[in-house]
């Protein structure tokens, strides 16, 4: 095996464990001699690659942005009505989050402002709802901006309110859209009628 | 003053700097010395009421329990309909967060399960909702259950978005409430029609 590519995997083998100990116990509390018995690296083969816990950390919050960046192109290039994206490209990262462990522990890092502002998912609110009252798809009377703050609520809620087990969360996700959008978008009545 | 008294108020202001220092840096971080240099009390005084830092904590639980129990008494009893209690207990109680250090340490405390199951707060959406559909105040097609979760995931993820300053949560979950309920009511039209 070439050296580069062993490095390359080592360097892997370590985010994986990183995320899999902080997902599992936080940031605060993850112990960098954890992390290291989980991927079965030397501490002098960890400072090869990383200069320490932050730094690792840093890398799985890029990680998880470039991910979730993936993730909306794709769901914004299916033109569908902005309400459809923000259902899809909810639950879709919820169920890339089940699987993925990086990407939990990146969301996690994000969320406690580790190397960021933002989890990423305010903007992204924020547009979408603005992009549905521009086509006249929300219920009279509702204002966007508070909507995309209660949309932004309803998904840190439910993932907050399912963190035990992550693979309730895309389930839990699709069932608070279900009872909420119906209430707030133009044609509810038809889709209250259709679900009941 | 008698020493009885005395040891009462050292009793509280012990119970008052852990929250303090709870609410700040969390239960993990919170250490004994930081408690004590706030209520600038020996060590010897904090073992006299409480076995340690795991004890307090389970104080301010209780406090809390009990709190929210006032609470819900309360407003259950002022015999409105049950989404209008919703509304008043959970925006009254978000004021209280505001004002009350033990209060916010409390519920920071049971939302990470020292001493406790639950917040509390599960069983009493369920339990209003439940009430709401009982008296045909739902639009139809509203599954109660289902609304109950998303009550609860909204009140915990607006929590959670207004972490950094709990002077806001009562005013955005006031606002959750006007954008939310609208859709989820029987007069719900009415309702939209008079909020726009």
């Amino acid at each position: 095996m070439p050296q580069q590519h062993r490095a390359q995997l080592t360097r892997h083998s370590i985010l994986v464990a990183a995320a899999a100990e902080i997902d599992q116990v936080g940031y605060e509390a993850a112990r960098l001699s954890a992390i290291l018995r989980r991927c079965k690296t030397t501490k002098g083969a960890f400072y090869f690659h990383f200069s320490g816990k932050q730094d690792v950390a840093q890398v799985l919050v890029e990680h998880y942005r470039e991910r979730l960046s993936e993730l909306s192109d794709q769901w914004y290039q299916r033109a569908q009505d902005p309400l459809a994206t923000m259902v899809g490209l909810t639950c879709d990262t919820a169920r890339h989050l089940e699987e993925d462990v990086q990407l939990r522990a990146g969301l996690l890092l994000a969320c406690n402002h580790v190397g960021t502002d933002t989890d990423g998912w305010e903007f992204l609110f924020d547009d979408l709802i603005r992009r549905a009252a521009d086509r006249g798809l929300l219920r009279p009377g509702v204002d966007p901006a508070a909507m995309a703050r209660l949309c932004y609520a309803v998904v840190v809620g439910t993932n907050l309110l399912v963190s035990g087990d992550p693979r309730r969360l895309a389930a839990r996700l699709e069932e608070s859209w279900r009872v909420l959008l119906p209430g707030l978008v133009a044609d509810g009545d038809r889709m209250t009628a259709a679900a009941g």
